[in-house]
């Protein structure tokens, strides 16, 4: 699909739970390691930002001899401060694991209050919107 | 509120992360303890289970310095083989920090599928829906 | 035994892995939530500190249905920046799960390098060395 | 080095903590991603193993702008159920992290206790004693 970032999670050992599987709550780690690779690749850095917002269906397990599942990364709307995702995990075999819109929110760490994306940050992320 | 389950968690230094708060995946974290908390009370026990759609609003940063944070968890909706439940995270002075609705199935860790709750706990859960 | 902090840890159901028991590397989060409780008591406040040398006998499985273990922390050494401590990871029926000997180093998170405690937190620690 | 494996480890966000580093409780987990890629890579799967003994020396601090370490495992001693490790973790550009010595114990999921390593795992791993 056009638009879409796509970055590799390596599942480790330590993600899984004594259901066999990676926890529930590591699947937003995965997410938020596609979401820094993302952010470093549309804006040459990374920025500080909070997550506000999620909605995350989870459709799969995934245990440790998957090994990898890859991220994937589009954007939907960008506000003054906040920027909407459409997140999902797939595995090495293009099968849904699970499914995400994610609200983040540019992030003053000092202040810790958000701030607003810069004219250049605006540029890039906008080109990004998918149509 | 009537039906409500209140459940304390201490925040430990390891849920923490390089912006100086607790990490926003480790809310979900704190929502599973509060819950895996709720059904032992609820059912006398640990029913396996798995987390199946999640919507969270994240309101405020927790520190290490807060100590402690508060789970609540009211039961909204009963299905078959799937529980939806409202859960907020507090602090505690009271402050909203996090509100979410979760829903979860039954799950049979050998099959790895979905299954119903028992008539036991069907009948235990019934009597905590929220009005 | 005299001189010994105690502190009570809940077991997460997001401790454990695949193998259905806490994984290894959170009983260092344990001995951390034991050593930042410790500090608390000892120096009224939690310093901020590094971890430079760990070791750890491991010698049982914890697993979710413990609910609770117990950290015991013991002072055997202070140097000018450093702590080194007896620690211990027990059940409730005072099982050893874990001992361990850690030095950790006062910490400036500014400079990134060590600090000499000050007089006064030296003047409570040495109180606390084991006979 | 003769006879070191080497392994690739990503740098999570979720990695770190609010001294703005890696938690030292990671570097554990950096430690076993490496040693369960060194065994899919020496015995062409993952055995089931637990950690019994560990010594660690951390040496540097690890940021999130790092992006990756490097975890080596070398074999130093092979017993009848235990393998002891030298495991170091250095960064991109070679900088010592932490070093350790590890002792595993091949493990028996169901009966959870330690089991002989098989001809074939012994065989194996003897060729791999670092002289």
């Amino acid at each position: 699909m056009a638009g879409v970032f796509e970055h590799t999670v390596n599942v480790r050992w330590r993600d899984t739970d004594a259901l066999g599987h990676v926890n529930h709550a590591v699947y937003l780690t995965y997410l938020e390691e596609g979401r820094d690779a993302f952010y470093m690749w549309a804006l040459d850095g990374s920025p500080m930002y909070v997550v506000v917002r999620l909605e995350v269906d989870l459709r799969a397990e995934v245990r440790h001899q998957d090994r990898q599942v890859m991220v994937q990364i589009a954007v939907e709307r960008l506000g003054t401060t906040s920027l909407t995702t459409r997140e999902t995990i797939v595995t090495a075999a293009r099968e849904l694991v699970a499914s995400a819109r994610v609200v983040t929110v540019r992030w003053d760490p000092d202040q810790r209050e958000p701030i607003p994306f810069s004219h250049d940050e605006r540029a890039r992320l906008t080109a990004l919107v998918s149509g």
